[in-house]
């Protein structure tokens, strides 16, 4: 007996935005962020087991276009991610993105979700991770410069995995920094907005820049930057774009998650092909030292890696199992008999 | 006011299996092939205008994941497909794929669709495109080699594109023949199944190739191929995947789609990597000459181009308009303020 009916085999299971903003709440935005820092840990601890390749981008004029794949060998993942700064004039995401999971053996996918609520959550999950070995232990205070649609995430993952307590802000947009501290009213943190950059600095152990100007930008001088500090910097991540002063990047010890891609996309565009960096999972892995003194500035060059989704995607699946927050897509054809596309086209004629 | 419904802006149509079969037949699959034909013919006249790379592949012990991108400048696409040629033992298809279009200017998706039928119609389509400007004009009987799930969509693109009236079948496995023939009654050809590669060769002016086996095979030797033929050899489409012998190479006038791809996928993977090849494209734009002579034995050697799927996509777009055959898929976040993607989830809180 054919069946006109898609297979199971046929169905992939797709989380909507509305879908993945139910997830998030039932297992709280918190828990999220730090159970999403811990996959990517474990993640970037068997780095080498993991295809790497630099993302695939199609840039123009008006912004990019990426595909970020890579695989372990049983599971292969991609995420389909754009960026574009204008954007924002017409009232929509300068980042939208969403991704993939597939499985190795059959090719067949397993899940297909929305990334850009994921790769915020992402994002600040891999700072927050970033910060947990390279930030001084007692840091308390983090500052957040730009207070775009990343901040949020950013102040909740270093809280949930760092132990922040206090959020110093600053945005060329007063309103920016109103709309941050107004989102995390009511999650435990002090929130202290700032005049100016130099003034949101003082007395932090964390500085994270989130800007969006896609320019060589300075938003940190050398001397804003005190001995001790950790640097977060994400918002340096695509050609022609970064945040930092040169001088800060010769006084720090850089860490990086995939040297190839981040000497194109990271403040370390600025330096030559040559400049001393350290892979972030040689950290982890403990075959290349992190924090080693307590006046050192520790810089974490962040510009989004497929690993990263890769553990997210793998989270999201694993903590979807009996949610009921997906709907099965009729994305791949089935027919009974392999070999007989065609007959299934027929079949399915009115 | 802010609304907790994702708006017009964050939804994406997507075509599922069920209405990609409802828009075939609506349209007629015949006319969707002669269609497609012209898309593609379109895009390849206009060849300079188009991003190329080679697909990017994720190669495993069972089988190969691609992602295939390209772009106009002005709409930029995506392939996903798998091949996986031991998926048939568990009744699984050997390619599946699915598909995106995108806006440039914006990033935001514009159509999410399947492509794994849309991949048969456009794979025979490519064909009968390439047989329209390289077979002997006069050609009225196809021999098909591999009578599986593409079988039926050459037979029926080299009809509607090229007049052919007779098909020539031969599988090693007859149930697979007739398959072919059993889906074919009804559409005009005259089915003529055969015993061998041998007899399903004679008096064919266009013999297919399309067969399954990941393998150096030798479907075709030299002493079948007679001269004036046109070889449509499609199932030489990965590294270690061939089905003529070298031999054949040699006598004839090779036509590919992108040379740096198809010296790596292609049947003249078997040869030196100047082999002398002619880019299909420059037949159709008048700088290369295609069948010069009637004993020329013309050869396509056919992988598959992201421009085919690029052809398809937009096709399939255009074709889709006031049919309703689409679901809208709240794929990519979309809140009230760009910038206010943690607002967005906070309101969506129960």
């Amino acid at each position: 007996m054919l069946s006109p009916l898609p297979s199971a085999k046929a169905m992939v299971p797709f989380v909507s935005v509305e879908n993945m903003m139910r997830l998030v709440h039932r297992l709280g935005v918190e828990t999220v962020l730090a159970e999403l820092a811990d996959a990517i840990e474990a993640d970037f601890r068997r780095w080498e087991s993991f295809d790497k390749t630099p993302r695939i981008a199609s840039h123009s004029r008006d912004g990019v276009i990426e595909l970020m794949p890579t695989s372990d060998g049983n599971i292969y993942s991609f995420k389909y991610v754009n960026g574009h700064p204008l954007n924002v004039v017409e009232g929509r995401q300068t980042v939208t993105a969403f991704g993939l999971l597939a499985d190795v053996t059959s090719g067949y996918p397993v899940l297909l979700t929305e990334m850009t609520l994921l790769t915020a959550l992402r994002t600040a999950a891999t700072s927050a991770m970033a910060a947990r070995h390279l930030a001084p232990r007692e840091a308390r205070t983090l500052t957040l410069i730009g207070n775009g649609a990343q901040a949020e995430f950013q102040a909740l993952a270093m809280k949930a995995v760092c132990g922040i307590e206090t959020v110093r802000l600053y945005d060329i947009d007063p309103r920016a920094t109103e709309k941050v501290a107004a989102n995390l009213a009511g999650f435990g943190l002090r929130c202290v907005p700032c005049a100016s950059t130099q003034e949101a600095v003082e007395g932090a152990q964390i500085i994270t820049t989130c800007t969006a100007d896609k320019q060589f930008a300075t938003i940190l001088t050398d001397n804003m930057i005190g001995a001790g500090v950790h640097i977060n910097a994400i918002g340096g991540d695509c050609p022609g774009k970064t945040e930092l002063h040169p001088d800060i990047l010769l006084r720090s010890d850089i860490f990086v998650e995939y040297a190839p891609q981040t000497r194109i996309e990271g403040e370390i565009q600025q330096m030559p092909a040559d400049f001393p960096v350290t892979e972030l999972w040689q950290v982890l892995a403990g075959t290349a030292p992190g924090r080693r003194r307590p006046e050192q500035i520790t810089l974490f060059d962040g510009v989004g890696f497929a690993i990263e989704d890769f553990s997210a995607l793998r989270y999201v699946r694993d903590r979807l199992a009996g949610t009921g927050l997906y709907q099965e897509l009729d994305l791949i054809a089935d027919p009974d008999d392999p070999r007989d596309l065609f007959g299934m086209l027929q079949r399915a004629k009115p």
